[in-house]
């Protein structure tokens, strides 16, 4: 599964445990504005007591993002505007995590992929939309020896798709995740501290006023 | 595109530029047992004259493969046997390799991404056939934010999906290609010296042996 150290992946992982999966975490360092998001999703694995690899990549190379190029994070922005992908959006990003992901599970003989994307509270990433996440399950049946010497078929799972973020945090609270852990800010400040203005950090704080509970990590 | 430095990618690269594009060149380093085959793409930029990008990546961290694991590369292999995928596979290579070019043609806003498989003289991948390829295409016009804002779609170009090795040789011997500046064998010696009897080296030499003519980097 891949673990962002953000709410949604957090709580997709507590959805996979509560199923009876024993999940092994990736996650990425990809050139991303900070590492405090690898962290968290460190001590997300730890605290659920399971395997976690940590890929260095470097999409910097391309550039092309507010999280991957000098180019400033938006703050305050109208998150009623469906039709603009925000320049945080990373060009490729999930499709290039789903393919690790999917290497990763080819060679430890998993059928299952869990990623935390959904579309409803959210920036408008089509790597994001149940579309893609369809596409991608295709393509993950055709491109590995299943494809060829049959054997167990591939499943992405998304399990918050279709969730609003209040949704998302009242499954989580109810499989116990424990959301001081994780972090979600796309500009934080050199302590790690949330900008409380760019889109990620209204998400979640819209998030925790419609539930009606502190968010712990704020 | 992208491009590895074998006689694939040289003809497949010679193709781009025949038909009028001006390719970038995407290289990986992702933990291969040797880096002749990046110097090699290297050269084969430089003679083209086009940009070069090679990404730093480590496949190794997930192993399962005779070229990313301590596992021997096969030789003397029965190369008619199209039932088993031989362990030089890598696990979802072809996808990670697509997904970053994915990522550049996006930021450059390309509409075209080239790549050299082929699946006729080739070792069984399920990344090299056509049905991959197609199914790649179809992500990558949701994974994008063309598949969102509308605009050009993308187009997974593989001119030599359907080539047989002698056919490929012929194309690019046509088209110019210096097969002198490539290297195809999957275990060379500390010189970059193929060892003839990999896969990939005798099915290279099958392929110059009914063209007629001599391999130039043997």
């Amino acid at each position: 599964m891949l673990l962002s150290g953000g709410l949604d992946s957090a709580t997709c992982l507590a959805v996979a445990q509560a199923e009876g999966f024993a999940p092994v975490a990736l996650s990425f360092r990809y050139g991303q504005r900070h590492d405090h998001e690898v962290e968290a999703a460190r001590r997300l694995a730890e605290r659920a007591g399971i395997e976690h690899l940590i890929c260095h990549i470097d999409l910097r190379i391309f550039g092309g993002s507010a999280l991957t190029a000098d180019i400033d994070v938006p703050k305050d922005r109208d998150l009623d505007d469906q039709d603009t992908i925000p320049v945080t959006y990373v060009p490729a990003r999930n499709t290039i995590f789903l393919s690790y992901a999917l290497a990763l599970a080819e060679v430890r003989g998993a059928s299952d992929i869990f990623i935390g994307v959904n579309a409803v509270d959210y920036s408008g990433y089509p790597d994001c939309r149940p579309e893609f996440v369809a596409a991608f399950e295709s393509l993950a049946n055709l491109a590995t020896r299943a494809g060829v010497e049959g054997g167990p078929a591939i499943t992405i799972r998304a399990p918050l798709q279709d969730l609003g973020k209040a949704d998302i945090i009242r499954l989580g609270t109810s499989l116990g995740v424990d959301y001081g852990l994780t972090t979600s800010c796309y500009d934080p400040d050199d302590h790690g501290r949330a900008c409380g203005r760019c889109d990620s950090c209204r998400l979640r704080a819209e998030g925790f006023g419609n539930v009606g509970i502190p968010d712990p990590a704020v």
